[in-house]
C-alpha cells in the first residue's frame, strides 16, 4: 500500500484480496557481533510497541505472505524464515479496548463505521533470523515507527505479543540444535570459536565449547573438515561447516537423531 | 450438533459463533501393542478420506477448540494434543470440486445459496497419540464414517490432508526425542526394551537398543532407577521413567540440551 488512498480501500474492501480473520506476525531477530536483537513496530494512535504484521492475500500461501511481510520491514527476501505456532485466544486483542475512530482520523482516512478489521483476528507467527547490520527498518501507514531493539529491554508489548516474543524465542533456541539456522549468520567454513558465539549469544547462556561443540557434531548439525584456518603464530584451529545433506535427510526422514 | 435442525443453523447461522475462514484439523495417531494408526473420517458426498476436523468457537483458544473436536471423534479428552502447524495454501481445498448442494442434500439439511463455509480457509493441524484399544470412534452428522487405519495403509486423502500426515508424523517423531510424548502409551516405571518397543514402532525403524537408550538419557528425557523389574529366572532390567522435571525445565528456559 503505497496511498492514503490505497489504505482506505484496504480498510473498506480489503476482505476481497485479503482473508479476514487471519493475520501473520512475525518476530524478526537480528544478531551481530555478540548482540541478538528483535524488530518491534508501533501503530499510530496506539500507545507501545508490537511485533511487525499484516494480513495474508487470497492469492498467496503463507510463508509468501509471511516472506512479503517482512521484505516489506527489513528489505530482505532471503532470510531465515520459518512458522512456528497459530495465536487464537479469543481475548488476545481487546477491541473494547481499541478506538478504530482514532486510528483513522491518526492515519488520515476517513472514518468508516464498520470494517472487517474489526472483528475477532487469529495470527499465524512466524519468527526470522538474519544479520541487523543489513537491515534498515522501514515503517509503514499505519506505523509510526520500526527499529530494533535489544533482546534483554524488550517493553512490555500489545496484544499477545509478550507470548509470541516468549515463544518464538523457545522455538529458535530449541531448534538451534536441529536446524541449521545460524548458518547464514556465518561464513561458510567457520571456527568452533565463531559458531560458539553466535550460540552463547542466540542462547543467552554461557557453554561449555567442547561439550558444546561434541553435542552439534553427535547431532549430525556440523562436520569438522579436514581444513585449518590460520589465523596467529600458532594459532590454527580447524574449521567446521554445516552438514546440509544430514539436515535435508532429517527434514525428509523426519528423524533427526538415530 | 445433535440434530439436523442444529446442523441447518450451523450452516446459515455458524459464523455468528465460531470464526470463519478457520478450521483445525487432527491427525490422531494410535498406538498399541506394535502397530501405529491413524484415524481418519469420510464426509457424507464426498468420495474419500480425510483427518477428523471442525471449527472454532468464538469463545474457545485453539487448544480448547481442538481438545474438544478430538474427544467428539474418540471420546478422549486426556490425550497428548499439540498443535504442530497451520496449513493455508490457497488451492488446499478445490471449491470449484465440491458440490455443496449435493452435500447438504446427502446430510438431510435444506438446500442454501451461500453459506460462510464456503470460503477460503486455512486450517490449524494439532496432532494427538492415544492408545488406539481405549478409543471407540465416532462419526458425526456430516460424515458416514470414522475409523482407525493402518499408518502404512493409508489412501490417498481429500484435500491437502496427504501433507498434514506427512507434517504432523514428521514432527511426532523428531519431538518424540525432547518431548515425554509416549509416556502415556507407557506405565510410569518401564524397562528399555518396554520403550524400545514404542519408539520403534512409532519411527518405523530398527532402533540399536543401547545407542537408543544412551541418546534418550544423554537428552535427559528419561532417567535410570536405581530399581529393577523381576521378568523371570535371572531376568530383572533396570526401570527407568521420564524425565518430567528436566522436561519443564526445558519448556521454561527454552533450551533443551546444554
Amino acid at each position: 500500500m503505497e496511498t492514503i488512498k490505497d489504505l482506505q480501500d484496504f480498510i473498506i474492501n480489503g476482505y476481497k484480496h485479503y482473508i479476514p480473520h487471519i493475520s501473520i506476525d512475525s518476530a524478526i531477530f537480528g544478531y551481530h557481533d555478540h548482540q541478538l536483537k528483535i524488530l518491534l513496530s508501533s501503530y499510530k494512535a496506539l500507545d507501545g510497541y508490537c511485533l511487525p504484521g499484516g494480513y495474508i492475500k487470497r492469492s498467496e500461501t503463507l510463508d509468501e505472505a509471511a516472506r512479503r511481510i517482512v521484505a516489506e520491514r527489513t528489505g530482505l527476501r532471503d532470510l531465515y524464515l520459518q512458522q512456528y505456532k497459530t495465536f487464537g485466544d479469543p481475548d488476545r486483542i481487546k477491541w473494547d479496548e481499541f478506538d478504530f475512530k482514532k486510528f483513522m482520523e491518526k492515519i488520515g482516512v476517513k472514518a468508516v463505521k464498520d470494517s472487517w478489521l474489526m472483528d475477532q483476528t487469529i495470527s499465524v507467527g512466524y519468527y526470522a533470523l538474519t544479520d541487523f547490520s543489513m537491515v534498515t527498518p522501514k515503517a509503514d501507514l499505519m506505523s509510526d515507527f520500526c527499529d530494533w531493539f535489544n533482546i534483554d529491554e524488550i517493553p512490555p508489548l500489545l496484544f499477545d505479543h509478550d507470548q509470541m516474543v516468549k515463544d518464538s524465542l523457545h522455538t529458535l533456541r530449541v531448534q538451534l540444535y536441529y536446524y541449521p539456522i545460524a548458518a547464514k549468520l556465518l561464513p561458510e567454513k567457520f571456527t568452533l570459536t565463531e559458531i560458539h558465539t553466535v550460540y552463547e549469544t542466540l542462547l543467552d547462556k554461557k557453554l561449555d565449547i567442547r561439550n558444546f561443540s561434541k553435542k552439534l557434531v553427535f547431532l549430525g548439525l556440523i562436520k569438522k573438515l579436514n581444513e585449518k584456518r590460520n589465523i596467529g603464530p600458532h594459532r590454527a584451529p580447524f574449521l567446521y561447516k554445516f552438514d546440509i545433506r544430514m539436515y535435508n535427510k532429517a527434514l525428509e526422514t523426519g528423524v533427526t537423531l538415530t
